[in-house]
């Protein structure tokens, strides 16, 4: 089903980019769990548009209102709803789109699928405006989370062809993770954010734009969550990361890497610490048949280019059924990886609490 | 949950590689479908261990026994189960495995998730016989998806650091994949297939493995299915593909590639060909907004070097809680990419089978 | 999981009776249906308190908002939420419920399940008013179905002893239906009305509360739908009617009343009529074998006295575990049939609708 | 879905009654739990036919094979596969089947719903003999739970027009309950068999067959299972109970009798009782708010007279389209009712585990 993920911890996201709102249903909360609303809505000005040049200027505030599910800030244990008004949407900019489809959108595909009455303005429930109630769940799952000694967070690893310094698999740390949250431009190497910027601003002013890769870790989840199978830590991550627009590819531990690797170099041994069974390299990304080991969980996600480009493109007149050529006018983000860094550490976030749920260990 | 995967096809594996035997229910299928017995048989072989010198020498006849769900080899609507026996179990070999975690199994993991209760004999639930009953669903799905125009295969993309050609996404044919399921080792470039081998025996006279990349296509999946979000194409066809052991990446169309794209390059423009809406390029893989384009799907899997290697490894004795040297002397695959694809194959069968069930195409 | 059914067509309900609001996401709806609103505030209205004096004076305009998933009033295909505030709230009624667990509700169930965390205000989202989103969910099916030539309906059957003339099973009509669904005190036997009114009046003014049995039919569902076993009609209308608060029996076609019948009276004979195999009696209820047969589906569902009442009753006091006296001076329904039964409707309107989909019919 | 139940922990059951086998695949049980084999045999035998002049007389040893999930009769974490081989199957009695509908059976829906590829042998899938697996899979179960203070039983309550004393839902006690599970034809007043019997021996004797209730007790369920809205036990009984082939109503506690109580009357008093809470009486069965109260859980389900029956019966000829006249030649069940009663206990068995699995309490 599309718009709904989830079996212990269930989420139902809804809205479109120029609807009267989005937002989120989240059933299968734990109660009694405070949350913290501020920082609930640091977590979602993280991905909020307006605020950074590599980002559309389109400002939207987005203050998530919870209708549902708390008292007193505090989890009932019934489904937590959240609306977010739509407030800044300009639909002139979209008028031609659902005749000319854009190229790397699903207008087209979205056509197909829904008969032509899909909503195709900013690109209905397919935007990328739809990770803001992920991002909101995402944010309640990480305080709920952190109660339980997990951290969550990520870098920008790539944009284009320039390199963030990688994870060290084997030793990231909570510490790093916080930080990493605070800084505008998440990086381990902040020395690379002057050259990155500049590719992006490269981009933009060509009428193009860029993507890039990021790398999310979540520290701390206890060895043994997931399951043999489909019910894997891979296969879960794995079909809610798909749900962020954008991501073609996803890849746990040394991901594609372990194809050129031998055995022997792939295998993390095991090892005896602190009386604790840990493994002396972290290859496997914490995962092992699906099942957690007690290190680092550590998994990157392949993120394109904005398929929103100033350029003139070919495309098709639907209607009319012959080529064309399409002008892109609207708003839009030169590169998509900063704001949807905070969408796929929400999506981790999300499945992690899932798969603890299961076991019993939220 | 653990070893279920579905919405509208649903498939429940059971089985462990040294008990009584293995198999799957698929619950869901249309009813009326004659299944080419033999051709099953077939795909069951491609699979099968003790064939090539690259897998294991365990010899398994890997006989589905069909016990319901079919009357003259047409299904009946019904749950189809079908009963593989193991029949060549050598227990002898992984006597010491419950307390000398293999590095790189699931050993320690599943040892954890399940109380010590798991059956570690030759991986148990976990091995990589399991992608035998999963092999049989998916050549079941195959025959009933040629019937409505979609062909699957695949070929081996790599194998460590040697590149087989890729598909040309665009292009890629149906024949050409039928073609490649006839071959032992499947490639585009059969030129490359004595370097490869050559390099498994390398690596197997050495004591060691090597891993590699399958790459996969869906040729003839209309325009229209997958749903946006979660219920994308990708979104469920990594959650499934995951499924097979050892994948640690998966990726669609330019995958990672994208991320050193920029828009401008990375869009698949739109024309008009025989009136009907195509792209005049493929870096989208067949999925736009998670939804088929009705170009070609194509995927491609990360798969781990084979963890069971000859060489002695460092690992841990959980009795004892004391550090330890493994030496395993079972029979094992250098290089499992090859017995991979066709598990690989069958994912993506099944889960576009479910997909298209979605949507009333099936 | 709580608050979520279906399968082909999700729906999530949140809210609490005295929070912020109340609705209902609903996921899987075809695309291209034209809604009419004002149809959808009608059945609203059917439900909402303070029209009748059966009903609680509490006043609730139940003006749902739809926040998304349609365009000029027809569905888009994405999810639709909608959201109905909670105007009416005078929680200085239930100050002491969280103490005092008022018998025949959830207030203690409810404390134990969410470790006293739930919100007990009104009864929180244990309320009967969370039949309201339901209301509306069944209320866009109905619409939907009715494109389909599917008419659901239903009329009070009991009130306390006193019973209206039952359906005629093999005959019941879709005008009888749509008759039935006007009437604000819907009976087959409208000469029953004062009799039932005089009994809900004589239990009010003794402070107390009477129940009664619902009976609902569904007109014109196609033979074919549904599954055995567990996805039978019969399965999912009593999962998703048993939603309804007070349920305490479901029953279909002659019901319990079977448990007297021979085979060979309880048995439909098949016949042909104008070309078409129908039964020359009903006692299935339209469902053989968990599939409709294309007879009417008729089932009913006991609906137990409201639990809130004004006379003094015993229950404990949970913070000091002792005995204790509760009197409840709250505004409540003496009898909550009749606002009992379009949710019982739009139950099986949304159930129906998701089996129908699954068989490729909506 | 068909032929699958069950959310944390899940059954799929597959096989014909005149196939090769049938079975189940149980998924989630926890890992380390000792199975008394012997035991789970004698549940068997209990539903077995030919035990009892009540019961069809063909006969079936109905030994369950187990293929995985257990190492040394202890159960693994993995899924548990079961398969009883059909050994008894005498086809020619059911060859017209395809063509004359039998009343009362599915074999019409059927034919609409797999579009006559269905097999009809037997009843095919639809058959009752597909409660073997179940009640092999509630037996599993019932070990289980019985290892966390669960018991659950159950007794004729009704063949006919002749009952049985009913449970006193207050005080139903687990020796009660085992002491029926022991008794061949399972009454609280033994007085009634003899009755009973001669009823149903008259219907056979005269080509006929009779109905009845069953009255199923959970006693042990701790208080806090279960869940508002449409994850309650009633919502998640109801949906496996009514894939018991024959169940046309169910009802909880008082069930239809509610309708025709008054509040006050209705009500369940709570107290304090060894310093724990408890009611004084129990017409809510156990159930209040969808959410276990601690009291014992009751149920009842109407179960139709056998639709086998020997008199001549009118139905259609599907081939030919016109009516016909049928005469059932095979061998049948006069009373289905004692041979409901295990699957209906494994039902509930199974049903009760999910919901406890899914609060963390199995």
């Amino acid at each position: 089903m599309a718009s709904t993920f989830g079996t212990n911890i269930k989420i139902s996201i809804f809205g479109e980019s120029h609807g009267m709102g989005i937002g989120v249903v989240i059933d299968g909360l734990p109660a009694g769990e405070k949350l913290d609303v501020d920082a609930l809505q640091k977590e979602m000005n993280r991905r909020a548009p307006g605020n950074d040049p590599t980002a559309t200027p389109r400002r939207e505030s987005d203050i998530p209102e919870i209708c549902s599910g708390i008292l007193e800030d505090t989890t009932t244990g019934a489904p937590l709803c959240a609306v977010i008004e739509n407030a800044n949407t300009r639909s002139v900019d979209y008028e031609r789109m659902s005749r000319l489809p854009r190229p790397g959108h699903a207008d087209y595909t979205g056509a197909v699928r829904y008969n032509g009455f899909n909503d195709v303005r900013g690109g209905g429930h397919f935007s990328g405006r739809l990770t803001a109630p992920l991002t909101f769940a995402g944010a309640v799952c990480k305080q709920i989370l952190a109660r339980r000694g997990v951290t969550i967070g990520g870098h920008i690893y790539a944009i284009g062809n320039l390199y963030d310094r990688p994870f060290d698999m084997l030793r990231v740390h909570p510490e790093d993770l916080r930080r990493l949250t605070q800084m505008q431009f998440p990086l381990n190497n902040p020395a690379m954010e002057s050259q990155m910027r500049a590719l992006v601003e490269q981009a933009h002013s060509d009428g193009d734009s860029v993507g890039g890769i990021v790398e999310v870790a979540a520290v701390g989840v206890p060895a043994g969550v997931g399951s043999p199978m489909f019910g894997g830590v891979e296969n879960v991550l794995s079909s809610i990361v798909f749900g962020v627009p954008a991501v073609k590819g996803v890849e746990f531990g040394a991901g594609f890497n372990v194809t050129r690797m031998r055995g022997s170099e792939c295998n993390d041994p095991f090892t005896i610490e602190h009386d604790k069974v840990v493994t002396t390299q972290n290859n496997s990304g914490g995962i092992l048949g699906g099942i957690s080991s007690g290190m680092p969980i550590v998994m990157r996600a392949a993120i394109k280019p904005t398929p929103s480009i100033a350029s003139k493109q070919h495309t098709v007149d639907l209607r009319e059924k012959r080529d064309a050529i399409l002008a892109i006018n609207g708003r839009h983000d030169p590169c998509i990886v900063p704001r949807a860094l905070p969408a796929i550490e929400a999506a981790v976030a999300i499945g992690i609490a899932d798969l603890m749920k299961e076991v019993g260990k939220l």
